[in-house]
């Protein structure tokens, strides 16, 4: 199945980030057979797990068994998430389409979740291009904490925009702002995407909402009017945030393409399928999750006229 | 405490709106606490409780001691659901200072809901009117389901539109769109709040969105961006949907905030003293709610610096 052209592209990142803050061990099987329903969907790009130190996230410590356990689609990107060199060794190795490189916009989070200075992590990102691009390998630069950093707070757009400058100059096939900890808000998401598309075509950026704060669709729509096109999110709206307990993770997949759906925008995906297999979530990681739309249906899916008023 | 003028004016609706689903007793002195609480906080508009028969909505039984128990700010507006000329006549006679009088666009919904024709409704509401003027009270035309139906699906917006001029030309003081089971989107909110301004004007239009499928707030920006200045909430979330079990309610009033807040709206309220109130619901209500700026924080309450991180 070719994809067709859509108006925006959803990147499915449930399997990585996802995942990686479940407390329960979810079976390599089932990794793989999550990846391969979202590939039979139709997704065009899924992040598939990371290659970060075990002890850190032991929860994607099976990163290579699942990139060889998949089944892969010729137009699906299959992609991983490396912090470092090393990351990308392992990634390559286990034949990833695309590396995700991850810094964090703050210095404070770069310190506390990569344990490197901005330029040891630059640093380290422009000795991994060059091999990428010898195995025709693609290279995504993901600013983390772009939109605020927890510790630091709100990120001046001129240090974020640096950065971005910083990994095109080193090669960069894609850009990815990520709100890591749904701190952005769809004033400051409108600003920061109408001057990053002055350095990069739409195709090449991607934005990584979270819905810590109930925003993550609200910044999609700002993003989308103000010409992004490319956005991820996670079936069942897994993952969080570990400095908001209870609070829900990214941007629920199921609730983004009924959005679409909704105000007529194409993204190549069936609702019905993707509801199907988010209904699984629950026996998967052994606890609810914050999709909206799995629970209440489709707008369109009416419900029987109660009987004492049908004629 | 003179309320100034603010960008939007929420009005709160979790007294009314959010407790009439609770399965649990809310104490009438609670219910009072609540409502004061809100009160000293400075919404301008409380819905406090409704007026329908005590067997199709006991949990809203002592709208009567409700109203009579509360303290009463100047410059705030306390209204009462009514359904009919006997709910008119028991808000009245409690002191209600508006009268919000509902009927579904959905004649399907509407004698479900009601057991009224649309007819029947606006012959009931038409008696209304002139008791409630004598008295110098206040008339609102709620029209439930005015952007789906559970049954009937998709309201044509000229349905939805001769209503309000019905509800125009019997007198009304203002009108609520009111999308009743959250089956609403932002391009379909855009165009019905904009043609709806063009037969009044947005002083006296409320726009009332449930969450049912994550896009309240979405919906909100949307009928602001087209005009739209009063919108209905509920603090904690409060309220759902008999057809969407374990889905959201009403739009969650703190979030609300937080998005104004954040993009430099004024609303006249303060959203630490929200927070403060809605920390209280879960022992109120006896379950979890599903505010998330509760559960995750400001964004600019920041966290310490990790440990090991500090110079």
């Amino acid at each position: 199945m070719m994809a067709t052209r859509s108006d925006i592209v959803i990147q499915e990142v449930s399997p990585r980030d996802g995942l990686q803050i479940e407390p329960k061990w979810i079976e390599t099987q089932d990794k793989i057979q999550l990846i391969n329903a979202m590939s039979a969907i139709g997704f065009r790009r899924i992040e598939v797990s990371s290659f970060v130190s075990p002890r850190a996230v032991p929860s994607l410590r099976d990163a290579a068994e699942v990139f060889i356990g998949i089944e892969r689609r010729p137009d699906t990107i299959y992609t991983a998430l490396i912090p470092n060199h090393k990351g990308a060794e392992l990634a390559l190795a286990a034949g990833a389409d695309e590396l995700n490189f991850v810094m964090s916009a703050s210095e404070m989070h770069n310190r506390a979740n990569m344990n490197m200075t901005h330029e040891r992590s630059l640093l380290s990102f422009a000795e991994i291009v060059k091999p990428a691009r010898q195995r025709g390998v693609l290279v995504n630069g993901s600013i983390a904490t772009a939109f605020g950093c927890p510790f630091e707070g709100l990120q001046p757009p001129e240090k974020v925009l640096n950065i971005v400058k910083r990994y095109l100059d080193l090669g960069v096939d894609g850009i990815t702002l990520a709100d890591t900890t749904g701190m952005a808000n769809p004033r400051q998401v409108s600003q920061l995407v109408d001057e990053t598309l002055n350095l990069l075509p739409s195709d090449k950026l991607t934005l990584h909402f979270h819905n810590t704060r109930g925003l993550g669709l609200v910044n999609i729509l700002a993003a989308y009017d103000a010409g992004a096109r490319r956005f991820d999110a996670a079936i069942g709206g897994l993952g969080g945030c570990p400095f908001a307990p209870g609070a829900t993770g990214n941007v629920c997949t199921e609730d983004l393409v009924n959005l679409c759906d909704e105000i007529g925008l194409t993204t190549g995906l069936d609702l019905k399928r993707l509801i199907h297999v988010s209904r699984r979530l629950v026996g998967l990681i052994g606890h609810d999750v914050s999709d909206q739309i799995v629970k209440a249906g489709r707008p369109k899916d009416l419900h029987p006229i109660p009987a004492h008023l049908r004629s």
